[in-house]
């Protein structure tokens, strides 16, 4: 029997443990989100979950690129495991994007182009909104260029807010504390909405896992704005991709049970 | 570059999607669980989630042996991804456990096992418990030898809640139906305390999902009685893997990041 997997439908991989609470939290929306009435109707995914990874923020701002063998590797299991696309639950991760869709055939979906399309179609028509993510992804301008082609400024934290309630919260989700990931990252929103943000980016994966609704929600309108859930949003890219690829699937390639 | 992961511990091997909402919650379980203070910190794990594997139950009822080239399958996917150890967080599936075993030279940690263990050595010293599972699980015994040799004895639902609750509320969580699943399995349960069980085990991993607490607790004492969360104790078993495989690993395997 060959190593790779009977299936009938495309397999998503899935290049996670950045950290890993939010590849778990990308998992359970994963499969809340998809229509579903038994476990065969679910989308069969592989998990490359390995938080060894130096930290993408860290290395980025300090010119390393300690990451990239990582991702690689991670990659490329996921190329032999035979899934179909590779999808990164990390905002931060994609400053790496460009170079992962270039070392591979497989789609490489981006959580940054997700995020963008949904606030720029925004029924309320934004022009302003924050961006809470890491140091990293503001300085490497993940969202500021798309959202600026569609006509959205973007605003971002004071410095200090930067590093003393949204980089600390995202620390605190990935040490486990969630209490006090809350009231820091809380702090900040209220700040980028004080300064006119009409709709709130949540631009880090860790950041739905305490500023995020209860169920799954590509934007919790019940907020004083729109929070926007970046992993929802890539699990909506994802349950796309993989209708596309079922329709797209010629019959004889198909598992029969 | 090879396609092995670089990693600087062990890599868990999750032979999941059965059902696909179960592994997202083992994952999160198993992240919140780990003693953390970042990433890094985390365990390396490689998920196999692929749930259009027959129905485990209905096929070992039935006399089929559907589910096995796609257990074996996904062994394969995950020896070839690097794994160390496979776990399972699907009670049912462990009626194929020992050909598993029988076919990889990798530990397969054992969730039964793990919880009989669990349910023996509960403080109250319990003498009578109830098992809420599949008709499947409790068909094939995977809990009642390990139980009756630690003196306990196992009482079961009648074969109208077991088919109309518990059956019916499995069925349910893995149709996205939590309401509805956490009203029929709630009312199985308190019918088997009502019958004399001092404890009861959530023998099937979709039932922590709505019998279970919201924080990781392998006994949910704030019950009438307590309830052994099987995800959890599996979770728990992990854990205890890896702290000796990380301690056993040679210092030259290990991986300079």
């Amino acid at each position: 029997m060959s190593a790779a997997a009977p299936a009938c439908s495309p397999i998503l991989g899935v290049l996670g443990g950045m950290g890993p609470l939010a590849t778990a939290d990308f998992m359970r929306k994963l499969v809340q989100s998809t229509p579903a009435t038994k476990d065969q109707d679910h989308m069969p995914v592989f998990v490359h979950s390995v938080p060894q990874i130096p930290d993408r923020s860290e290395s980025f701002l300090a010119g390393s690129d300690a990451p990239w063998p990582f991702l690689l590797s991670g990659l490329r299991v996921l190329e032999t495991a035979g899934v179909g696309a590779i999808a990164i639950p990390c905002n931060t991760a994609h400053l790496w994007h460009a170079r992962l869709a270039a070392a591979t055939d497989l789609e490489v979906l981006h959580i940054g182009s997700a995020a963008s399309e949904a606030v720029a179609s925004h029924p309320a028509g934004l022009t302003r909104v924050g961006l809470m993510a890491t140091s990293a992804t503001i300085e490497g301008r993940i969202y500021h260029e798309a959202l600026r082609a569609a006509g959205i400024d973007v605003i971002v934290p004071s410095a200090r807010d930067q590093s003393e309630h949204v980089m600390a919260g995202i620390a605190a989700v990935k040490a486990g504390g969630l209490d006090t990931a809350t009231s820091l990252l809380q702090s900040a929103a209220t700040r980028l909405i004080d300064d006119g943000a009409q709709g709130l980016i949540l631009g880090c994966t860790e950041l739905p896992l305490v500023l995020g609704g209860a169920s799954p929600d590509e934007c919790n309108e019940s907020r004083a704005v729109p929070f926007f859930d970046t992993t929802q949003l890539l699990v909506k890219a994802c349950l796309a991709w993989w209708s596309r690829s079922k329709a797209a699937q010629p019959r004889s390639e198909s598992f029969s049970q």
